[in-house]
């Protein structure tokens, strides 16, 4: 069997992307699962390669299918007209900006034509793609415009939990009204794609409500009754192991200690901020809804340890595996997921 | 100086709640910080005395005034008309709701004639409740009722962090639209005040924006640029130390591990659900809005482990101590919450 090729982004050389995708490069039998291909600017790797312990060299390729894949290489695609040296280290710039917005556009055109089988970003920074004229929200909203999708959310995803989101980057208020049976349904069949896509084949999915307490029949807020029980109703209808609406408050806690591995939330922050209480930036995001698979880390690019070899890589190694795990099944999960 | 009298309600008598204030009011020392006076069941709490390791003595008290203040004896006000013999464990039936809503009452009565310093409230069941014919959503209601106010809100206290909710029990979609200027600063004012009653002369007060990533700049939600940050900068025009709209997802999690103690969420569950899935049920509720202080345990009636001896009585301990610590300044803190 091919082992995937992965796309890994740079990120924004400024901060610690070069850093943690050298380092993730160097890990010990990473080739074994994965054939990693680079999308980056050689003059900030090569400016981070002294942080990595133990022996890499860079080689630089024009198409994925030059790529070898031995321990210690490290292909790297260039996109076209990049600057000659690296920018400066943990600050915002334009250049830092133009160069990690042109890894992305390279590593999607890559996925479009089915070069690779996922893509993996390291963290870019917002203001310096502002200021490289690239006026997006985010990573996930830049790649969305270049698939001609406009449907998407997010994943997160640690050890054996993994939260979808009915809604995600969007006024809370929007989102309330968005939170529908249909959409509700979507999502559950989403998390039990995705489920089964990576072998588990009866997942349990807790669905929370939206409002505090499910709505505590109907005295908070009707949705809960309206829209996410008849979802739940739905799921169940079509054999799915779906329960809910749960209160958050409840439901949630127990999942991140254990109770649920699939969690349905209704909104952003809902999922979010107990993931990230819990497991603070050491998740895997992944995107659904795009024609390609993507994983991410899920932390920034922490220009204030850029350049001291002090950055870790587990992040990046976990939205790898998740890649490799999950990017040859993908056409069955994400293609469809609105 | 005297020290400050407690009121602590029975709870469900079916579940954990006798268990617990036994084993509370066993606790040493227990009568150095506090004059504790139960307001509940004879029966109920005769029937788990054998749970509390050593020796504890019940002592029906008629008035407050009555109460001895020794180690070991656990002085009980009865609600008058309540039946002789304990309901049954472990289950829900309109006697325990009748039992547990006729102890609130009594305490509330004790402290609108200010017999009592606080309440501190062991957990109820609602369907119970709900079965004897007191259809509230929940114990803070009932107080509401009693005393006569419409805007309540909660705390939830862990160790030094404190979660203000600017909105509690309502709609998600309704929560939405209270999130204004005036009622977000009304929050951030309770919050020094608060922190200033507990001896915090200048808390550092973090305000989470509503949206998801505080709104991105006006990109997904307009609150957050139109009322929360005037309400924040208003705050600091008064002196206090508040800082925001922060984005949900970075700074809930910071709080939680230390960098912040005092949080103003704005919506139940997004403060509920990360404290929950941090501190799970060992946090302490305060209930601010009432003209008197009511603190209470953070977790259930625990049916399943009723009778057991397995109830763990620290978080009614933990809502003990933040009543008698908070409850001698509360008409500067609780009153004129909003």
């Amino acid at each position: 069997m091919q082992l995937p090729t992965l796309a890994i982004t740079l990120g924004d050389p400024a901060g610690i992307g070069p850093e943690i995708v050298l380092k993730a490069l160097a890990t010990k039998g990473v080739t074994d699962w994965c054939r990693p291909v680079v999308v980056g600017h050689l003059p900030s790797l090569e400016r981070d390669i002294s942080s990595v312990a133990g022996s890499v060299q860079l080689q630089h390729i024009e198409a994925v299918e030059e790529a070898t894949h031995q321990p210690g290489t490290v292909n790297v695609i260039t996109p076209p007209d990049l600057p000659a040296e690296p920018p400066p280290r943990g600050i915002v710039t334009a250049e830092g900006g133009a160069i990690a917005v042109a890894c992305i556009r390279t590593a999607a055109a890559l996925a479009v034509k089915e070069k690779v089988t996922a893509i993996v970003t390291a963290p870019i920074n917002k203001a310096a793609m502002h200021a490289a004229g690239h006026i997006y929200p985010g990573h996930t909203e830049l790649l969305a415009e270049i698939a001609g999708v406009k449907e998407f959310s997010l994943v997160l995803v640690a050890g054996r939990l993994h939260v979808f989101h009915t809604t995600t980057h969007i006024a809370l208020r929007e989102a309330c009204k968005l939170i529908t049976r249909d959409r509700v349904l979507a999502t559950i069949r989403l998390a039990r794609r995705f489920a089964n896509a990576i072998g588990e084949p009866a997942p349990r999915i807790a669905v929370l409500g939206l409002n505090p307490h499910a709505g505590e029949d109907g005295l908070f807020g009707r949705e809960d009754v309206t829209e996410i029980k008849p979802a739940v109703e739905a799921a169940q209808a079509e054999g799915i192991d779906a329960v809910g609406p749960l209160p958050g408050d409840t439901a949630m806690p127990k999942a991140l200690h254990g109770g649920f591995d699939w969690v349905v939330a209704m909104y952003h922050d809902q999922g979010h901020i107990p993931f990230k209480a819990v497991h603070l930036d050491r998740g895997v995001n992944v995107t659904v809804g795009l024609p390609w698979l993507r994983t991410s880390v899920d932390h920034g690019t922490a220009f204030d340890i850029a350049g001291t070899g002090q950055a870790n890589e587990s992040s990046l190694l976990a939205a790898m595996r998740m890649a490799a795990r999950l990017g040859p099944n993908w056409p069955n999960v994400g293609n469809s997921a609105r």
